[in-house]
Order: structure tokens, then C-alpha cells, then sequence
């Protein structure tokens, strides 16, 4: 049991404009205080704990000096904001993040006007910020749009994209750079280097300093003359030419856990005019907290821990292997005899299992940034040039790569293999993660194939057939978690393309059943024949090419057929429907219904209650077959005979 | 009646060995009787000419040095290769450009073995390159990879994220960019402004300069000692920091219209060993042709034209207006008496017809530039901030921010709308800029409302109808090309928001149309009583939310039902099905059909030809309609009765 810190002045403050009543002297304790009452909630609550110890100070400095909510505050990715969070409104609430019904683990507008922007996936703070800076300047409303964006999220291209356009908005855009060489695992590329080299070449920027700096800048005309000049002697003194490039004025380093130095060089940003500024603050990610700090991760998500110990309740452990682990391991040991086999993560390689393969064949691994766009491309070039990509990415961080995956990949049908992590329902991070929209995106395009696995033993033979498949794009699909702990195979063997497999026959009901919804059919499917209704179940393992031959035996020897997937409108069920019109097999009349998930995005919860809510889980099928079966012709329910 | 050019030194060469077989000093020579050849070409084909005009010397220079096709010249976008097409085996079919069955306007992998990666997509190149680079190095194979890629393709993320990775390539990758200052409209951005800069700020780069400044590299060791030194003064002398911050050595400006000059950079570039290396080249957009050289968009996409005057071939005009343009008057119109309208275009102007909105309110137009990811989330952040925004993006460039579109507008659920045109099937274009996968992949996702108009006045209409809906968010797709010439309201009205109308009603056929297949539906309709069967004509406007009351009618009370759209598997067909199966409406038989783009990507041909091929016109409805009626509850055809 972690007892409740003692936070004095904490307690005086529910909103922002209560830290602006604060005196300046008084911002170090405020933020030792916010620290410690957000170790002390997320030891109960879980979540991300690294991002969010890493920015207190900066939380309050931001809040100190800039007028939330008119200035509009936006935290890139969002699963830093719980500091945030206490200082706006929702402490009371604060032990209730990720909790089925409280706050969520990121920043969501519909918590708050404090959160302009709702964000999850990384790196869109500073086309927002942009979009709310060209609004009020449109508007002649004042505001200001603050960005804070991580190193990490840096590497994405929509933030260069939008830096790129950054020079519009004139003053009314600042973008803090939350630079605490991590995202979630170190991040990689030229441009960490860039910023390494900006922060071993000198001192942290004295207010002093920059004050000056900033009062220097000379009118229009001479300015414009004297610019060249000035830029790269500005470049050869702090480095910060990339962002100097790109229409920024660079200020910076800054130490970030310096609240008083970080209130003072803010408050100059925010006076200066000189067009939209970046201010480079270095911090610690899990600062402030030991076993934080010393982790490898920096705790960057935790599950409830003992805050003396730092020691996570991670239960009893032995329980099945998680998909990721799965797909890692058996990708790690199919490469020891293919050296074809390259494996690529855009900057998960421990949620996607991919540091498993890392480990046996690190030249072979590349995790290329959260750059899921050339992260597909490369793959697309690497599978051209004869080897065998791996492209593991998250279900709904691949839709950040759509348009490579249709124009590279498939329209050039090149044996790209695609390993999505985290499809359906995700749990405690909520819609944002939620891996729904896989199945219409894929499905949808030529020469794809598309697969889901009823369990992890499954999910190995698709690795198998994954690698051998070298004649066009094919794709895996499969939950975030464990396994049902069925025995893994010594040796994965190759499924063969578009065919399904009977789980048990029957003559009535047809569960055809994708992914790891068959658990549940097969509990129906039990409900159902004790009511004394013949049950037979398929797991298609297809979702394309389907099982043509199967599909059309089944619907027309059977009188309901359901169709469960774990994916939103447009996938399985749709095609299914599509094929059976197709082949005329409803001219006559058939019961059919698609079980999916519903056509809205659900908030977090456990994983079970997602799908209770979503109406996917044993009862909900016993109940669709029973109101099929009595339906009439136009599908009005009549007494069962 | 255009003459073919005198070409004694051209008609020598079959593949790029050839010219490596001649001497440096006819290589001038060379590249005048290509672009005398490519012009020629060009005007009896249209398509592409102001790109390929101001590469030729670089194509020359490029198959000169390197040792195509191990060497993997990779062109980014494709449409400026028509000059490589010539020298790559492939001149006896370059007048079949961009015709049916002939050459493709881009880069195509079944073309050639020259073609290492196909594109059109902007912004691929490098990706790509890094892809064949690391296969080599892996495989311990000899071979570069170089991409060409433009300024205004430098704009977009992934090239930005491709450059961050590119240093594990090593001195296998060279990225060649080829800045004219122009990509289809003139670039935007600070990118521009940094490129404007470094062109300005010094004379082209000598190859004997550059031989200097390569042998002055210094060993492994003294090299790290010194590197931030010396990077600066190469920022310092050439301004070329930003490519050097993301690793890569900056070579240039190097005249582009110099063959031999051209010649020995590269050679010097591709005999450094110093890792990744970007050689800035400057060309000029429709180089050697005056007509083009002196026409603002430097003959960017033409028809048919006369060499000499360089007259092109635009036909009577008076015709309908095209869709384009009359979503961009409309906008514009309604913007007069709306403040909050704004129109944002990614590097589209004229294509998208936001240049008719931005002629009229300049400030509220926003080029983003090739920047589709920022478009969407800047669109976002406008949304919150209480404007009114309009995407205008092609159907199939939407893909490329598909996950923005997701995290950032529809869960949300931020009231950005989207204009997409090209929706459907392009005809010359192909299938890389087909827009057959929005139902599916917007149609899948809570909160979206999709529309399609069946003409140019239907789309009037919407767009008013966009305008008004302020509660979430809502997109219209149209196709590429002209109106049916109907008459345009004076005063658009919003439609109201998921219902269909009636075009014609009958008994026993009916067809729901889903945009301009509305067309050909009524066309097999006459037909279809001209053979006794009364048809119904439903134009369902909306594929999300459906009309579900005209939907449940029409098919409780008719024999057969034929959806028609200009898409692929998984949008409105599917989303009817599902439909139907939800509410039970195929439970007691239903002949219900889905008329769709087949699940094979489309060759480039005439948009007819295209419809023809897909299956989707008058006659194939009719012969839809016809076997449904014989087949019995199985879907067997029986002899009608």
C-alpha cells in the first residue's frame, strides 16, 4: 500500500491560473510535489510513467507562462500529459487513468479544454498547433499554439512536414523540443546525432543570454541584408542549423528540469517577434525517480508498482508467451537458415518482438525511427532486390504507412510480409491504439494476402507460410497479449494459401470464425448444441483469398451462418457477404450475419469489457444465431417453432 | 503533321552500354537529339514534358557513369523518365506513351530491368534506394542505388525519414536531387527557401573544386576530431547543413544542363568513399523547347501538340466543366458570404481547383506543398479552432495521410472536409493514381460521412452540404474529367445527410448508383424495359451513412438488386450487404448483385476503355440483372422462363 504524498502546495492548485497566482520561488516545490503525486498515482493506476516524471517542470513552466487554455498547450503523443492532467482540472480523477471510465492515458479533448488536440500516435503537435495559430490568425483572435514534441516524435515526417510550413504562422507557434534521447527505446537516425551534437557543443542558454540574443535582432531591412550572415554564425555557435532551415529561429539547449531557467526563457520566447521559434529543452526521461532512472526503459510503461521498491506487479509470471514474443522468436530461428529474412520496426522493437530477432541477427534487424512511411519503402526495395522483409508495425500505426503499402507494395507485388501487432480491441490504450480498420484497408487491395491467427501456434505456422511466400505482399494480423497457451510447433509448416479448417462439424449453425474471436465460437458453439443446435465451426485463418470452396459448402448445407472477426465494418463479414452474392448462394434465402465490432471507437477498458461492450463474445453469438433462426422472411423475428 | 528529328548519334543507341561506348565529347550531342526526340514523342502521345526536358542531360550523365542496371538508377515519381525510356531499350514503343497497351507515363518494374522500382507517388525514391543499397551490402553484392528525386518532392516526410536512415547504406547510396524550383506548381516552404539560398549564394561547383574537396578527406580517426569544424565551413561555403545534419556529404550546386560537367561530378561522387552523398543539381523545368521553356507550368502534363508553335491540341472546349473546377468555384462562391471557410491543396492547386478559391481568397488558401499527413492534421487543428476547412487531395493521395485522417479526424470526429477528386478510374495516369480504395478505407470508420455526386450539379450541392454539416467529419469523391454538361444551381442546397432519391421507379429491377455510374445504370435501365422488366433507379448520394429506409423498401419489394460504384471490393457493395444481413433483409433470398472495380490493379488506357475492361457499363448491368433472374437459390443459371 503507497501512501498519499504530502503536497501542501499541490493542494492550493486545481487550475493553471492557480500556478500563475504562485509565487516564482515557490515553482521548484510545486513541481517536486506534482512529481511525486504522479509517482504515487500511476503506482496504482499504471501507464506511462518515464515520458511524464521527464516534463514536470515543464509543465508548470508552460502553465506559469503561457494563458491555458487561450494559448492553446499541445502534447505530442500525449502519454507525457498526466502531470498535465493533475494541473487542469482532473486530480481528483487522477487515479483513474486507464481505468475502464476515467481519464485516459492520453490527452483527449472531450476530458478538457486544456486539451485542444486529443493525441496517441506520435508526431502531429505541430500541424495542429499550426492549424490553431492560422485559425486565430484568421480570426484576429489572439492565442498562442504551443507544440511539445519529443526527439523521437522528431523523426517522423509529418513534423518535418509541418515545420516546413511552420513559417505562416509567424509568432503565434512555438515548438518546445522535449529532448531526453529516448522515445520509447533510443531513437535512432542522423538527426539524433544532429541533436547530440547541439547538446555536447555548449553550455545550457542563460536567460541572460538569450535575452539578449533576442533583443539584437535587428529591424526589417537590415535584417534581411545581414541574414546569411547571422544564421550560419548563429549555426556555428549553438549547431541548430536543421531547424534554422526550416524557417525556425532555434533557442536552445535548455536545461529542463530547471523550472525558474525554463519560466525565464519562455517568457522571453513568448515576448519575442520574431516569427515561430523553437526552444530545444534537455530533459531526463523518469527523472526524480530511482528506479526510473536507472531502468533501461525508464519506465516508459509500468503496471501498478510499489513506489518505496519500484517494484512492478507483474503477477505470477509462467503464463503463455504474448503474440509479439511469438512472432519474434519464431522469425529469430526461421533466419538461422534463411538469410534472406530482414526484419523492421519502426521504433518498437520490444512491442513487436522484434528485439528477439534483433538479438540473433542484429545486421539483419533495423529499427528505422518512427518512420513507418520509409519503413515499408525500404522494405519495398529490400524484397525488390531479392531478400525477405519483415515489416512488423502495430495494425494502427500501418495506416501512417497506407499509401506505401498500396503504391510500393501491392500495386508492385513484391513479397513484403507485414507482421501487425495490437489488431482489434486494445485495452487500457484506448481507441487511438485500437487495431480495427486493418481487414477493410487490406483486404481491399489487389494481390494482397491477409491473415489472422485463432492462437499463438497458429500464429507460427503463418510466419512459416509468411516466408515462404516470395510471389507477392502478404500480411498477419493478431492481438496485443498472451496466447491461449496451446503447445508452440518444434517446426512451423507452411499453411496453404486461402484454406480454412474445420474446428468441428455440424448441421445447422456455420460459425465462420477470424482470429481469436474461435475461443469464444467454441464456447457458443457448446451453448448451442446443448440447446440442441448442430454446430459446425470454420477458422478461415484467410480473411483474402478466401476459402471459396469451403465457404459455399457451408452455406449451403446449413441453415444460419455468422461470420465474427475482430475488426470494424468493411472486413471479413463484408467480404464474405460480397463472395456469397457473387456466387448467388443468397438467391435462395440464407440466415447470415456478421458479427464485427461496432461502428464507433470505444474508449479504453480491459480488453474483456471492450468486447463485451462490443458485443463479440459467446453470449452475443448464441444470440445472434437464436433472433436468426427466428426470423421470417424480412428478417422480423418470429417464435421459435 | 510533326517531322521526326534528324538523330544520327541516337539511332546508335539501344541501352545505356552504348553511350558508355561513345566518347565524353559527343555526349552534348546526344542529349540534344534525346530531347529532340522526347519532344517529338511527347507531341503526338500528350503526357508528361516539362520534367523529362530538363533531365535529359542528367539521364545521359547518370547511364554514363553508372553501370545501369546493376547500379539501380531509381527515378522518383517517374513521369520525368521518358528520356531513360528512349535509352533503356524502350524507343521503338515511346510514341505508344500513356496510350492503351502502350508504355506507362512512369516507371514501371514490368517494363524493364531499368526500371529497378516503379513510382508515381511522389517522394519514394530514397526509400527505395536505401532498400537496394542494404540488400547489396547484406548479400555482399557490388552496386549502388541512385535516386533522382525533386525539390518539391524533398517536401514530403518520407523523404525527410528516408534521409534520417540513410547512413547504413554508406557510399552505396547517392540521392541526386534535381531541383528546377518548380514540381508541378511552384514549391512552398522554408525547404525552398534553404535550396533558393544555397543556388544563390555561390557558382555551380566545379568538378575540379569538388576532386579537391573529396581527396581533402581526412582518415577515420582525425576525421571524428575534426567533423564538426569542418562541417560548418561547408555549411559556411556551400550552405548545404541541412542534408549535412541528417548525414548526408553535400555536394553542389552543379549545372544540370552540362553534360560533361554532370559527367565528372559523378564520377568523382561515385568513386568517394565517404558515405551517403546528395549532389544538388539545378535544372530548368522544360529545358531546350522554348513554347515550354516560356509557359508557366513549363508544359507539365500536355496534350497532343504541334512542335513548332508549340500549339496544343485542347480541342473545341466549350464542353461540360470538369469536377474540378466546379468544386473550386462552388467553394470559392460560398467562401464570399463564410469567413471561415479554407481551402488547403498539397501541391494541387490547379488539379484540385483550389486555385479558383485561392484567386479569390488568397489568404485562405494553403498549398502545403507535398505534404499530405501535415495537410490533413493542420486541417484538423483549424477544425477545433472553430474554422471550416476543405481537404482537396486526390483520391488516391489521401492514402498517404490515411492514419491522420484516422487518429486525427475521425476519432475526434473534428468537422474537416474532404474534397477527393480522381476518385475512380484515371485512364492515362494508370493504376498508381486510380482512386478505387476510398469507399473502403473511409467508409470503415465511425463518425465519416462519404459522399459521391452522379454529376457536376450533384456536387454543387455537396459541397453546400459540406459546408453546413459542422458536427463531424464528411468527404465527397468525384471523378477525374468533365461534367455531364447539366445545368449548375445558382444557389447550391444542402442535401440531407444520408438520404438517396429516386430516379426512376419500377417493380422488379432496382439499381442503387452510387456516383457517375448513374449514367450507364440509366442507360441498362432503358434497356431493361425495353425487355419488359421495370427498373427502379436509386442514387444513394451517401455510401456512409446509408439510406437505410430506401434501401429496406427497395429491396422488400423488388425480384433483383444491383449496386453499381467506381470502386473496389469493400465499399458501398459491401457496406449494402452488411446491411441487409443486419436487418435480415436476406433471409428469405434476395438477388442481390454488386457491380465494383475488379480486385486486380488496372493498366493505364482511355477512362472508357478502362469502365469497359472493369466490367462496369450499361451492358454489364444488364447481363448482371439477366442471369440473377435465371439463377436459382443456389445460384445456378436456369433457362429464364
Amino acid at each position: 500500500m503507497n501512501d498519499r504524498p504530502h503536497t501542501p502546495l499541490l493542494d492550493r492548485v486545481r487550475y493553471p491560473a492557480d500556478i500563475r497566482a504562485l509565487d516564482k520561488d515557490d515553482l521548484p516545490q510545486l513541481a517536486d510535489e506534482l512529481r511525486q503525486e504522479m509517482i504515487s498515482a500511476v503506482s496504482v493506476t499504471g501507464g506511462h510513467l518515464g515520458a511524464g516524471l521527464g516534463v514536470v517542470e515543464l509543465t508548470v513552466a508552460a502553465h506559469y507562462v503561457f494563458d491555458t487554455p487561450d494559448d492553446k498547450l499541445i502534447w505530442d503523443v500525449g502519454h507525457q500529459a498526466y502531470p498535465h492532467k493533475i494541473v487542469t482540472g482532473r486530480r481528483d480523477r487522477i487515479r483513474t487513468l486507464r481505468q475502464g471510465g476515467g481519464l485516459s492515458g492520453f490527452t483527449k479533448r472531450s476530458e478538457s479544454e486544456y486539451d485542444p488536440f486529443g493525441a496517441a500516435h506520435s508526431s502531429t503537435s505541430i500541424s495542429a498547433a499550426l492549424g490553431f495559430a492560422i485559425a486565430n490568425k484568421l480570426s484576429n483572435k489572439p492565442g498562442r499554439a504551443i507544440a511539445v514534441i519529443g526527439d523521437g516524435a522528431m523523426s517522423a515526417g509529418m513534423a518535418y512536414e509541418a515545420m516546413n510550413n511552420a513559417e505562416a504562422a509567424g509568432n503565434r507557434l512555438i515548438v518546445i523540443l522535449n529532448d531526453n534521447d529516448m522515445s520509447i527505446a533510443p531513437p535512432v537516425g542522423s538527426l539524433r546525432n544532429s541533436l547530440a551534437r547541439l547538446v555536447s557543443s555548449q553550455k545550457y542558454l542563460t536567460p541572460r543570454a538569450l535575452a539578449a540574443k533576442l533583443a539584437s535582432k535587428m529591424p526589417e531591412t537590415v535584417q534581411r541584408f545581414a541574414e546569411r550572415t547571422e544564421e550560419y554564425v548563429r549555426g556555428w555557435v549553438t549547431g541548430g542549423t536543421l531547424f534554422e532551415e526550416l524557417g525556425f529561429y532555434y533557442v536552445g539547449p535548455v536545461d529542463g528540469h530547471d523550472v525558474n531557467a525554463l519560466v525565464e526563457v519562455l517568457e522571453n520566447v513568448r515576448d519575442a517577434n520574431i516569427g515561430p521559434m523553437l526552444v530545444h529543452v534537455v530533459t531526463q526521461k523518469g527523472k526524480g525517480y530511482g528506479p526510473a532512472e536507472s531502468s533501461a526503459d525508464k519506465y516508459h510503461g509500468v503496471v501498478k508498482f510499489d513506489v518505496v521498491s519500484g517494484k512492478q506487479d507483474k503477477g505470477a509470471g509462467g503464463g503463455p508467451p504474448s503474440y509479439q514474443n511469438v512472432f519474434g522468436e519464431t522469425l529469430a530461428k526461421l533466419a538461422d537458415r534463411d538469410d534472406k529474412i530482414v526484419a523492421i520496426t519502426a521504433a518498437m522493437p520490444s512491442g513487436t518482438g522484434v528485439d528477439k530477432f534483433a538479438a540473433a541477427h542484429p545486421d539483419r534487424a533495423f529499427d528505422v525511427g518512427i518512420a513507418e512511411q520509409h519503413g515499408v519503402t525500404f522494405a519495398a526495395g529490400l524484397a525488390a532486390q531479392g531478400m525477405r522483409p519483415f515489416v512488423a508495425i502495430y495494425s494502427t500505426f500501418l495506416q501512417r504507412a497506407y499509401d506505401q503499402v498500396v503504391h510500393d507494395v501491392a500495386i508492385q507485388n513484391l513479397p513484403v510480409r507485414f507482421a501487425m501487432d495490437r489488431a482489434g480491441l486494445v485495452g487500457a490504450d484506448g481507441a487511438t491504439h485500437a487495431g480495427s480498420f486493418d481487414l477493410a484497408y487490406l483486404c481491399t487491395l489487389p494481390n494482397f494476402i491477409v491473415m489472422a491467427p485463432s492462437d499463438e501456434a497458429e500464429l507460427a505456422h503463418m510466419v512459416k507460410t509468411m516466408q515462404q511466400h516470395d510471389s507477392g505482399p502478404i500480411a498477419v494480423r493478431y492481438p496485443r497479449g498472451e496466447g491461449r497457451g496451446v503447445p508452440l510447433p518444434a517446426d512451423p509448416e507452411p499453411l496453404v494459401i486461402g484454406k480454412g479448417r474445420i474446428i468441428r462439424e455440424g448441421k445447422t449453425v456455420a460459425i465462420l470464425s477470424l482470429g481469436t474471436r474461435l475461443a469464444e465460437a467454441e464456447k457458443a458453439a457448446d451453448e448451442l448444441e446443448a440447446k440442441g443446435l448442430s454446430t459446425t465451426i470454420a477458422d478461415l485463418r484467410f480473411a483474402k483469398p478466401l476459402d471459396v470452396a469451403l465457404i459455399r459448402r457451408l452455406m449451403t448445407t446449413h441453415d444460419v451462418v455468422v461470420t465474427i472477426e475482430e475488426a470494424s465494418i468493411g472486413g471479413l463479414g463484408a467480404h464474405v457477404l460480397t463472395l456469397a452474392s457473387d456466387e448467388g448462394l443468397l438467391d435462395g434465402g440464407l440466415k447470415i450475419r456478421t458479427l464485427r465490432l461496432p461502428d464507433r471507437f470505444q474508449d479504453h477498458d480491459k480488453p474483456d469489457k471492450q468486447y463485451e461492450e462490443a458485443g463479440l463474445n459467446a453470449p452475443h453469438i448464441v444470440d445472434t444465431v437464436l433472433k436468426a433462426l427466428r426470423s421470417n422472411s424480412v428478417g422480423v423475428e418470429e417464435a421459435l417453432a
